[in-house]
């Protein structure tokens, strides 16, 4: 039989017996390069040599241990764009010199009700890239191949890597939540994430509007597909646009006046988070029941979510907007992403 | 043409010329009768004799003004149930001598996206029944066509009643969310609400979950549907009972735990909220971003929905638990009302 053959395989390809990483011992460290030797690969584990990973605000929040679950060292890193060096002797669906990209989860139980529906990031045992485990600001990086997802041809792999967390994030609450083509967006906060956000609602077909503090990124939010764009600061534009909007989505990690994009929404309308603002959000009762309207949690979603939002990143050319840096020019990047001087995602080269 | 030939009709039957009701004056006053006249019956309006009236929360919520929107003399009663008596000369929908009710809504534009989508509830220019109209502790009431809905044959009017504005608030948001039988439900608060929703949610074929502060109300929860029962007074229940269920719907109108209710949805699982609490909902960001978590507000719906509620319920035999008053002795059940002392839902009979 097909799968037994399979099975007693060897590993395919020859994997790394060292992986260098970057690595912070604390918080508030430079990070600096640290070696490891690394045993045989598992039966269905992938080992991938980066060429490309991204910088995401999840990457400096855990390099400081704001959320208080990082164990140090870290290696951070989960924009991971590369290329297949070696396959465990269990794994069909992929090939050496393969191009794939990995992502915020590396690791999920593989057999529950969520894992079974194609929810691998709804598993009560999902694991994380740089939690307890190395991320990609290193050369090697191994994980489970369910998690390894296959990059277009049409999408350059330094375009690719901000879109394995920034695009998967804003991309699939728009699936989960039901955003459709009729409907009017709104996005809060032209950063990272927001400026794949509108690209995807525009190319969808949807009404997008940008919400930033200023009109100093209006003209670019037009070029990317906004229609109409709101100042917030010093400005009354937003309480202005009440009952507009179907979804809002905040992409921004602050804490905003919430009645306001409640009120900014139309019936039905849904407010989603994907943002992690500091304290907890204020919904006034009447502002959700009377308008029936929703506030919901947005994520990235599963592989097969990355798989659909790269193959229409590809048909459509969202592309994010970035700056290229050498991996070994990481604390130079990490200063400017941490300034916000990144428009709009910093991408790191090997 | 027959609909010019309906427009030059007079108004078909009789109408009331006055109109006796039961009125407060004031916060804290007992309700009096008091008798006004009545002019020609509108085009589209429809008169009905009121047979019953049910009591709601709202009501109380009103006479006492605690929602800063009451004008007095106030006319509260919005789970009407009647008898046309007389119909405009423009309504062809209903005939005299048929049963029907009226709820929470009695008027709409009848023109804007969501009139002409059956959600009048979400017409911006929706008229409450009890909100600068008069209500239904009446003799007489009037209203447009649309929202006089038939009762099916099968439902004894007493239980009509409260059907109008309990049973279709619970019922609704079921629709409107995407509840389906597949789903672990849980209703929180056992009373007026929350006794009709356990009844829907198990002829639904859910598994319905009643949550109480204590356990003196399981019994009649399980006879109701329930098959399981949490109390949470002094109690570790319902932390215990953490990712369980798909949809909660929070019935009682007070600030309860959020985070122990959020906590205890599964992945994608729904919050609804049809009580109104006294203070914001504090949602932390956590709590409804990784397990993609919804949290929602719900009502008694449109005519429509409230037709497709009575219709359910007449199929599956959801009737409220009932105490009996006659609408004489009004200040009667209304003291027991608020008391508390009501199971579950207290109706007046002309």
């Amino acid at each position: 039989m097909t799968a037994s053959t399979t099975l007693e395989q060897s590993p395919i390809g020859v994997g790394a017996s060292i992986i260098n990483v970057y690595t912070a011992r604390g918080s508030g460290q430079p990070l600096e390069i640290m070696a490891y030797k690394v045993g045989p690969l598992g039966d269905r584990e992938v080992e991938i040599k980066v060429t490309h990973c991204g910088i995401c605000h999840s990457d400096l929040s855990m390099i400081e241990n704001e959320w208080h679950m990082t164990r140090y060292p870290i290696v951070p890193g989960h924009e991971i764009i590369g290329t297949v060096s070696a396959l465990g002797r269990g794994v069909r669906s992929l090939a050496i010199g393969q191009r794939v990209g990995l992502g915020w989860q590396s690791g999920s139980c593989g057999g529950c009700e969520w894992c079974a529906s194609g929810k691998e990031h709804l598993c009560a045992q999902e694991e994380w890239t740089i939690v307890g485990r190395n991320g990609g600001w290193a050369d090697f990086v191994r994980a489970d191949a369910r998690f390894m997802v296959p990059i277009p041809n049409g999408i350059a792999s330094a375009d690719a890597a901000p879109l394995m967390c920034a695009g998967t994030t804003v991309f699939s609450p728009l699936a989960h939540y039901g955003v459709v083509s009729s409907m009017r967006a709104a996005v809060v906060g032209m950063g990272g994430l927001g400026h794949l956000a509108v690209q995807f609602l525009a190319k969808m077909g949807c009404e997008v509007t940008a919400i930033s503090s200023t009109h100093s990124k209006e003209e670019e939010a037009r070029q990317l597909g906004a229609s109409r764009f709101i100042a917030t600061k010093n400005s009354d534009e937003l309480q202005r646009a009440a009952r507009s909007f179907d979804f809002v989505l905040v992409t921004v990690s602050a804490d905003i006046p919430w009645q306001d994009y409640l009120g900014a929404l139309r019936p039905e309308g849904t407010l989603c988070l994907v943002g992690i603002p500091e304290s907890d959000l204020k919904v006034p009762p009447f502002d959700i029941i009377l308008p029936e309207r929703r506030v919901v949690g947005g994520r990235a979603g599963s592989p097969g979510d990355a798989a659909r939002m790269l193959h229409f990143a590809a048909q459509h050319g969202v592309r994010p907007m970035i700056e290229r840096f050498k991996m070994s020019d990481l604390n130079t990047a990490l200063a400017r992403v941490r300034e916000g001087k990144v428009r709009y995602r910093a991408v790191l080269e090997n």
